[in-house]
């Protein structure tokens, strides 16, 4: 069990080991029915009783109210970018706050459905902050204000989200939160929609979850793709279309794994919070005291979930990476548009691996520094 | 590997056993990259080649030609349903054959995005047939004609695509094969797109695939989602958004499976359509000869894939399901369209399975006749 590599993938990403075990022994046969998960009609019972497993077990985790929707929907937080404005915006004005390459897209996406106000942008500083909420320019008719929770590329999180009515604004507040989705608390009473791909801290690619209060159900512009209509989606609980079945029994085993977690006196997604913040000191201590390496973004938007950094000089990365892949760290290399490294350390990353990357990162540095 | 029991569901569906335990055996570690295909980077070049091999795979099972584009999309035929007339339509006017409830659904979503004429149907002999289609009103003027060339729920399958051209349209011919693809050879020079969901013959549901000839990309309505825009896809490689990897990989096993399978002198798609013949024979003949049960669909438009049939009375189907599960015979129970009983027999079906079924369904007419 500790012969893994350890998998710093932006997403898709590294998964328990336990959870992949658990997947490998019931490949064959789930729980004595004598057939896969993937065999199963998404209308029999047994699949029906993993559905709603995992619908409850993520309601719990994330201490979900009632009168919030779970969808279970395809097409990642890129499709969403069309299918939010396309169920939310009435083909009014929406307004987006851009804090790195993710909110950029999502605002130039919803621009083929409605008027589009960029309320916030930290394009001048490079995506390294989060503009103050007090400075955002927010509209007197907004459908909803978006923002990405935690820019994946750009390693920018809020830590705090947003609370509009203080703000404002009566618009619902949408976040997506792909990349940091379970793996600390939503402040529900601040939310009206949470969207995220599961491909980083949930399970496979191929399921995107939709988190949705129920009064904003209803309201899809009529060019609307059925199978992408919140309402018909929430009516026909994720099934009006054939949901992707195994990557949801995959997510259910996650849910399940995070449940079991503990740390001192904590349990599920509170250990695994806490764990988060141990990880993410971790990894940005080193950064800090080195003397050899450099973040960009502003110590109070660092993300927990995706850290870039820079090595002196660009001639070091491929001995770098080189000599991570030795070490079985992998994936390691950031992404083209922000260049450097970046570390992904997900709920599933265990702080060994942190350790075992702050280990490789001081020796490579008393060597090359 | 003989206990498992044989699972007749409409799709979700049986997969190769073989194929399962392969995917379970790398689960941990997928062929000493130390990381399962769930947890790969899209981008990597462990996921780069299992994508361009499955490609590759399919192109060559069934003789795609080098002028179409094979896309691996998400949201089943039934997002396809919207995806296809928002890229095919240009607003103007398609042509939709009904054969049943597949290509009526089809057919109704289309009229969101362009002029719909329905050129033939059967909904006057309960789709039961497939109209002939030297009778087909195809219009002077249409963007693509749309047939349904096997209907899952009714169990109606066209043995022979309609040659377009020949009955003086030179519109593009659109088949959604969702439910038959890979169990037979297609006429790509009848076709000018294939599309299907992978949850019968190919993979685990999720993956959406559509093979779509050259000339008609580029020519989504403005309001298309860009993640379902077959052009920037294609342009893509299919990594626009993030795909459904796992489900990928599972069709790409299944692929290399179809290209070992042998029957006689035969290989490969001619193996598996050969046993695909056989299978339905000893089905539809133990139907017709049973003087009990009763088929509907005339016999020159029977499914070889999907096998709607009728006890002498509705009081006797709790019983024959219950003996069927009890012999290991799963999910026969037929849609509450279409009612009495369904055997589902994929390309992952065995003959053996089907001689399972027989020999219950006979045991059961002696029984009860």
């Amino acid at each position: 069990m500790t012969t893994r590599p350890f998998n710093f993938s932006a997403g898709p990403a590294v998964l328990p080991e336990e959870v992949l075990a658990q997947a490998a022994a019931e490949m064959l046969d789930w729980q004595g029915s004598g057939m896969s998960v993937m065999e199963m009609s998404h209308r029999g019972k047994e699949f029906i009783s993993i559905a709603r497993r995992a619908e409850a077990d993520l309601r719990d985790i994330l201490a979900i109210p009632a009168n919030y929707k779970v969808l279970f929907m395809q097409g990642g937080a890129i499709a969403e970018n069309a299918i939010l404005p396309l169920n939310l915006s009435r083909g009014g004005r929406a307004d987006y706050v851009v804090t790195g390459s993710w909110s950029l897209k999502s605002q130039k996406e919803a621009r083929k459905y409605c008027d589009v106000s960029v309320v916030a942008t930290n394009e001048g500083d490079g995506h390294t902050t989060v503009p103050s909420p007090s400075t955002w320019a927010l509209s007197n008719q907004a459908a909803y204000v978006h923002v990405c929770s935690n820019e994946t590329i750009n390693g920018v999180e809020m830590h705090e989200l947003p609370d509009l009515k203080a703000l404002g604004s009566n618009a619902p507040l949408v976040i997506d939160c792909s990349s940091h989705i379970a793996s600390r608390p939503i402040d529900w009473s601040r939310v009206g929609v949470a969207y995220g791909g599961a491909q980083k801290n949930i399970g496979p690619a191929g399921l995107t979850l939709v988190i949705i209060r129920e009064d904003l159900l209803g309201h899809a512009l009529p060019v609307t793709p059925t199978a992408f209509d919140y309402k018909v989606v929430a009516d026909n609980d994720s099934m009006y279309n054939t949901p992707p079945t195994y990557a949801m029994y995959v997510a259910g085993l996650v849910f399940q794994w995070i449940q079991r977690q503990r740390e001192g006196e904590l349990s599920g997604l509170a250990a695994i919070e806490a764990r988060n913040v141990a990880k993410a000191r971790l990894l940005y201590e080193c950064f800090d005291t080195s003397g050899f390496y450099a973040t960009k973004v502003v110590p109070e938007a660092r993300s927990r979930m995706n850290v870039p950094f820079f090595l002196p000089s660009d001639s070091l990365n491929d001995a770098f990476l080189a000599g991570a892949k030795e070490r079985g760290l992998l994936q390691l290399k950031g992404h083209k548009s922000v260049g450097g490294m970046r570390a992904s350390i997900y709920n599933a990353m265990p702080l060994a691996g942190v350790q075992a990357l702050v280990d490789y990162l001081n020796d490579f540095a008393r060597r090359h520094g």
